[in-house]
């Protein structure tokens, strides 16, 4: 098994967590990713005007390094957000911890945190666990995941996804580009990443792209991936996307490379429909299509008002093919509509058509359509040509629970 | 009983409920508000694209009427909205029925609905019931309460308010303006009401006033009442409110007179808070006080923002004083904030300060203020003179029954 999943990762990373004490539930909760030398890295950060401290030095280390990254930091169980000089201090000496450990400089070092706000993060927890940490590391499929398992916080599963192409060289020898990603996620999504996440997301390649270049490949893959999903429609302060790409392949992939791109493409999506899988408490998975609008703006604005609102979470919840609430908040999303316009079918079933109830509407089809665990709903508004695919969940009672019974 | 509190209710009225059999409870669902003679009439309707057909006819009667309405006419168990053609014909038939059982235009005739959404009205049966219900009309308290209670639908208690205020008159002879509201509403209860409302609200008074007038009235005390409420965030289709003018009492009231202004914002006030209290499944009423904020609009984001978050909903719901969740909200309300010069307090407990956990925040006693059923938040941004206040709910398992388990 580790023979044949080794060659999913990427070459010039180690991998490696333990258990700093974080976690009330006694779990791994501090991971590292070393880049053997340091990576070109591109990143994006939540657009929330409250930021947690490690996303402000991770951000004046970006600039100060030059968009390269050795060490990436990760803790789960508290989430360094709103404390003050405090919280800046603690990721501060993380960074000089980690230099010290790995004999880079600090600006190498990308902390990331996550878990409850507010409460300062006990730094000294991290710095005295690293050096044994630090002991341990290594490139198997095993440490990986032990990475993917670390920074979890009401993630049921760890999410990761890995994709692989060959580029043919001009001398005829063929290479291989490997990239992988790990994220978490469950509750308090709806990123909103600038330049455009308590959703943490790492993706490594073993291509060598600049930090430039390696940015604008970033961007184009997560304004429709992570930036078209929301479970709960709370806007985290600590969301952040870091990819770093060592060049150990051999392959140097230049600008507006297609296969880099699509396969950065569908790494980003497989994670970010794996965040919303795994949302909290959620029973179903919604695919919404919306086409027809008058922009893509505004067919984004339908779908997030679709996607928060609790009156059309709760009948998805309940199977309820209450398309009502469906067209009460699509009137409400700010978009331009005409009421009397608007199509809406639940996979191949159509529900309503002209603004009413269609004809053929079979309450029974549509209550064993939506009873399944993921499905899609397609609206078109006959507006024009902006179109968006986003994904979404159910608001149940087991959301409320986590919410209201156990503080995150 | 009956003989105290008819005094309470505005002359020139009389009030009736009957079961047409639109509930599935069997409950009474059809009821009338019948002025002696046209009253002078102003009203707001929803801000949502999607209008209920009723709120479409009854905007081309107040202008064909030039502000006057007769009778008011309200069937709860369907919304009799997204039915299409069908939808304004049901609604037209029934301004047709009443202007003949009450010899007035049909233009004088205000229809609303509640109740699921996309399912056509039966219109025959509130035609049916009609002469039988107009023979049964009265001006006794128990009149108005059957009102009340006929247009209720998930609701749990009848919302009434009462205001009343003498005038003295230049000949020295004293007289009494009445105000009398009622209302329903308990989920999709987020409403913006334009010119600047599933909830419908009805405020009589016994006081002449010009329709103009009246709408300036109106649009002053709604801003800042039904405007400033949430429940869920979702904006319905058949938002309305209507106030109507016997001119009864013999007193007229011409423009910008405080008196009258002053009692219908604290029957407004009342209504909105009585609305906010039977928000369906709630457990606790929140009083948001935002204050210095850039400009009131930005309050306004803040405050909806903490609304419409269920983060915040649910810790509350727990009773858990998670400040964490209310700084995110902030963060990402879009206005424009210091991250660093946030002060909260729960009721008179200082929880945040400069952004970060205030020094003698005490979780034990955070936890038991807001265990109360009724507390407020006060937010201070340091930005500027920018205020609002607002009122919401907290989200629970119930919301999640009442919404997933039986369909509305």
């Amino acid at each position: 098994m580790a023979d044949a999943t080794r060659y999913l990762l990427p070459k010039g990373f180690q991998f490696g967590a333990t258990k700093a004490g974080l976690k009330k539930s006694g779990r791994t909760d501090f991971a590292l990713i070393v880049a053997d030398s340091p990576a070109s890295a591109a990143a994006a950060f939540t657009a929330n005007r409250v930021t947690a401290a490690p996303l402000i030095v991770d951000k004046e280390n970006l600039r100060a390094s030059a968009g390269r990254v050795r060490v990436a930091a990760i803790n789960a169980g508290n989430a360094n957000c709103a404390a003050g000089q405090a919280g800046l201090d603690a990721a501060r000496a993380t960074c000089d911890a980690a230099a010290r450990v790995f004999e880079c400089k600090p600006e190498e070092v990308f902390p990331s945190s996550t878990g409850i706000i507010g409460v300062p993060l006990p730094a000294e927890k991290l710095i005295a666990a690293m050096p044994a940490l630090a002991a341990t590391l290594g490139s198997e499929f095993d440490h990986f995941q032990q990475v993917a398992q670390a920074i979890l916080t009401t993630d049921l599963v760890e999410k990761t996804a890995f994709r692989r192409f060959d580029i043919q060289e001009a001398d005829g020898t063929t290479r291989e580009v490997r990239i992988a990603g790990l994220c978490k996620g469950s509750g308090m999504i709806h990123p909103q990443l600038v330049p455009h996440a308590t959703m943490l997301v790492y993706i490594l390649t073993d291509a060598g792209v600049e930090p430039a270049e390696l940015q604008t490949y970033l961007n184009q893959a997560i304004e429709l991936s992570f930036n078209r999903i929301s479970v709960d429609g709370d806007t985290s302060t600590n969301d952040t996307v870091l990819l770093l790409a060592s060049g150990a392949s051999g392959v140097e992939v230049g600008a507006e490379y297609a296969p880099f791109a699509a396969a950065l493409m569908q790494v980003c999506k497989s994670l970010a429909r794996q965040v919303v899988a795994d949302g909290e408490g959620i029973t179903h998975v919604v695919e919404l299509q919306i086409e027809g609008a008058d922009s893509d703006a505004d067919a984004l604005k339908i779908a997030r008002a679709i996607a928060h609102s609790p009156l059309v979470k709760t009948a998805w919840a309940g199977s309820d093919p209450n398309w009502g609430r469906l067209v009460a908040a699509i009137g409400y999303s700010g978009a331009e509509i005409d009421p009397e316009r608007i199509d809406i079918r639940f996979g191949d079933l159509q529900i309503c058509r002209d603004g009413g109830r269609a004809l053929e509407f079979d309450e029974s089809a549509a209550h064993d359509y939506i009873a399944q665990p993921e499905f899609s709903i397609n609206i078109q508004l006959h507006q024009g040509s902006g179109s968006c695919v986003f994904w979404t969940t159910d608001l149940t009672v087991e959301y409320i629970h986590i919410n209201a019974d156990y503080s995150t």
